[in-house]
């Protein structure tokens, strides 16, 4: 799967999705084609083509594409809302997206996300790093980043949460937990006002909750792994957007377990959160669709 | 990736390629719109948005097809071959492909086609398999397929050939090499009038040739692998369909790597011919799309 | 890991586990050493060098062993057994192992044991399988092997098992749940004085009990898997010997899944069955030690 | 595999290799654990139990360790060396390599074992980066570590070649190539007086030479690689390490395929330098046995 680090000016990224039914894939290209628009390419998928879910990515380049932003968006409210019921959502591939980041003392997942921002290879932004402990500071701001330690205690939680979401809100289309040993409350999640994605360090559903390590050398298995995706109010229950594995062997300490694993999870974190900067996911119910 | 082992009625495949040009997915998606068709699935690759190389895949719905795709096809030819110069390909989903199969004496990716057929992963009927050896004829029998033992030397095989073309010519839509021992002439690959798929023992393009266990084994390799490609007349060299690899370490033999390799040659030679049964693989000059 | 399909005549291996302490490896080098055995290869774990578990598995050379054999076992006896407390266990690698297999209706785990067999990659015989099932009795007899056919009820069970066990007993070394879909009582596993090798179609703990591919279908995993386990009492609680995984995409439906996990299935059977024979796997509690 | 970062005190590792031959397990073990020695872990491999090469790795642990190494090593002399004809390394596990680093332009492979090594996971101290460029300079001396900048050119190589040594020799137990761009000379590698471990960007021995992603672009090829190996006088030819692949397709331009590519490398080269400082690679020929 490409991810675009350098977008294109004048490309645009349409989602549409909704109840399945004939001519949705000639209505969205019809519309793009007397737009003056040519389709860069389209993924299409439909969960079942008698009465199914239907999802569709599609790339386009249209020359002044901010300037005609909003009349291309009254003619999709026309012909694909209010005709076929769908629901869409239009994209600038040029706009990286905001990327806030949550992240407690491990500092894998983070590294890896900022470095390889600052090697072009995500369309994103990272206006702020919010921590509950001090460790990671210094090199977070060795990227030009600024981090923002508050500290966590059971009592001053909701408070300390009303103070993230005081930072966060209208800086972030989205938030990472990468690594964040805290959960989130449902306030929060809501308040938000942006997806969030969570890495967990386990194949999920295989090992939930805390100390998953531990739990897969207990069990003794072959294969360890990691798994990001959305947060919800489920702790560890929300929409899978990627999962891998690496092999393990009865030689493995929990803490060997834990050093291999932390490799599958900043590989997971970074795929995820690219193809989330890059418009490639649509979430269906509980799942994921990632094109 | 799906293989559509039990196609519908009534879904067809259209298959277009050619240089890339504004508007081709909207024309495609139009003609068949209003011919009442359905789009269940779509795929589509431009090599470059500007000046690229065009390749779409499209499966759809439409009532009555037997009887509509001559009318259909000369709509194709108006629409998207006079108007746009690209080829087509319009192909009924509920027809498997006639496969052809030759064999040495290896047993492996041969049995693994003929099981898979039988278990209806594979959307194929096996008219016959041609051998230089009479070893595994009992094998192919007990599946209910014709066996043909052909025996060739470096005298007789010109002769041999012709025999070859006759049984295939007419009855086939692609030769499958089963781990087949013997070269095929330039005559005869122009002669056969299908695609051949081969699949070699090796990662190519690394150890081309023969014994690639025994070249991976004095090199010292970590990894040993196999590669399904159609066949050109250059060996070796044809346009890559699939490839997959197995770890090896300092412990395995030669005659490990072999067995070791069994499995993932079997593997990557089904997938090709999945592939290839579903028109999912689209030649890109020396190169393969696979949708 | 190589297999030895084909194993020396004279070649012996020599499995020791116990409480570890100081001086084990040295004792059981010079006992071999002593007795004019040559060392092939040497396996050896310990899971905490200061108060842990020992394993260890020797293969070795030594002229004539099937006439010494017996002094050999008083000699580890005294000097493994009662000086140091450990327990062993010596075996001929020129004799198969006698692997009985169960199986339903789902025919890829057993045919690709039979093939392997055939092929001469599994050090082992069968001689006998064992179905519910009528279906798969063709197959089986083709390659010369007995099939009997024991269809089990609810009110049978008790009944057939001890047909089962009056089958098996003194005719096994190990028995293989080939995609066996019949729970086995825990009086038949004590009665049946063989290790049992069951395959599970999930990757473990995940997903346990019956329909993994539909479970997985429904939580919208992007990988799904195979375990091989040795079975306890407690369904899909005991040691897993193998596992493997193949990526799943929102296209897969539960049908995709179980396609594509037969093919993980089979082959992570097939390797820890490998492994048995060659005497590769220790249990260690709820886990196994994979030399 | 384990990796020993926090190795502890008074453990030592005793690594030989010579022709095979009756006794020399019985040998080793015996000197060990007359030495007072208890065996942690023992891997051994011979290419082949009848004339083959002899290769094993034992840990063990011995109280005060640093003081008994000079009487050890006489020991080994006399019971290995003189009458066994093997050749014998013995290290002391607490002492971590020391790592000399030569890096062209890209910061991937770099960071990644900067990284690691900050966070325990590489048992190795890193004396000196140097470089034909100074792009990375800021990077490395965030980690307090020196950064030596030393541009190339065709005419100044030789004496350039002379002051690397010169920062080198003494101060470094091994040199790794974290993709640097110069082709070494083989004087150098015979004055360096240390193994030199280098990160080929293909997956050996397909795409050898410069450009490799732009090959496998043209090739087609379904897989991407890349390769950790001893450096020699013939280049990309020297004994390989390890290796990994990741999988690619039509959609993948030769940009992508490089973006993608780093992850494996920076993968595979960490690997191997773990391997390395655990001294778990022995070299035999142009191959390695890795334990």
């Amino acid at each position: 799967m490409t991810t675009s680090a350098a977008p294109l000016a004048d490309v645009g990224r349409l989602i549409v999705q909704g109840a399945d039914q004939p001519g949705i894939v000639s209505a969205v290209s019809t519309l793009l084609s007397r737009a003056g628009a040519n389709v860069v390419s389209l993924d299409q998928y439909s969960s079942d083509p008698r009465g199914g879910r239907f999802f569709q990515r599609t790339v386009f380049h249209l020359p002044d594409l901010p300037n005609r932003m909003e009349a291309l968006g009254q003619e999709l409210d026309e012909q694909l809302g209010e005709a076929f019921g769908l629901t869409w959502r239009l994209v600038e591939a040029r706009k990286p997206k905001r990327v806030g980041i949550f992240v407690s003392r491990a500092d894998h997942c983070l590294l890896d996300l900022l470095w390889r921002q600052r090697r072009g290879e995500l369309a994103m932004t990272v206006p702020m790093v919010i921590s509950n402990h001090p460790d990671l500071g210094e090199d977070v701001r060795q990227f030009g980043i600024p981090f923002i330690h508050l500290p966590v205690t059971r009592d001053t939680k909701p408070e300390v949460e009303k103070e993230q979401l005081n930072l966060l809100k209208g800086n972030i289309d989205v938030l990472v937990l990468a690594r964040y040993m805290q959960i989130l409350s449902g306030d929060f999640l809501e308040d938000v006002g942006a997806p969030v994605i969570n890495i967990h360090h386990s194949f999920l559903p295989a090992f939930m909750g805390a100390g998953p390590y531990l739990k897969a050398k207990e069990r003794g298995v072959k294969l360890i792994g990691a798994t990001a995706h959305y947060v919800t109010e489920d702790l560890d229950e929300g929409p899978i957007i990627e999962q891998d594995v690496v092999r393990a062997t009865h030689e493995d300490t929990a803490a060997d377990l834990q050093r291999r694993g932390a490799d599958i999870e900043r590989l997971v974190l970074s795929r995820a959160v690219a193809w989330h900067c890059d418009d490639r996911i649509i979430r269906d119910g509980n799942s994921t669709v990632v094109f």
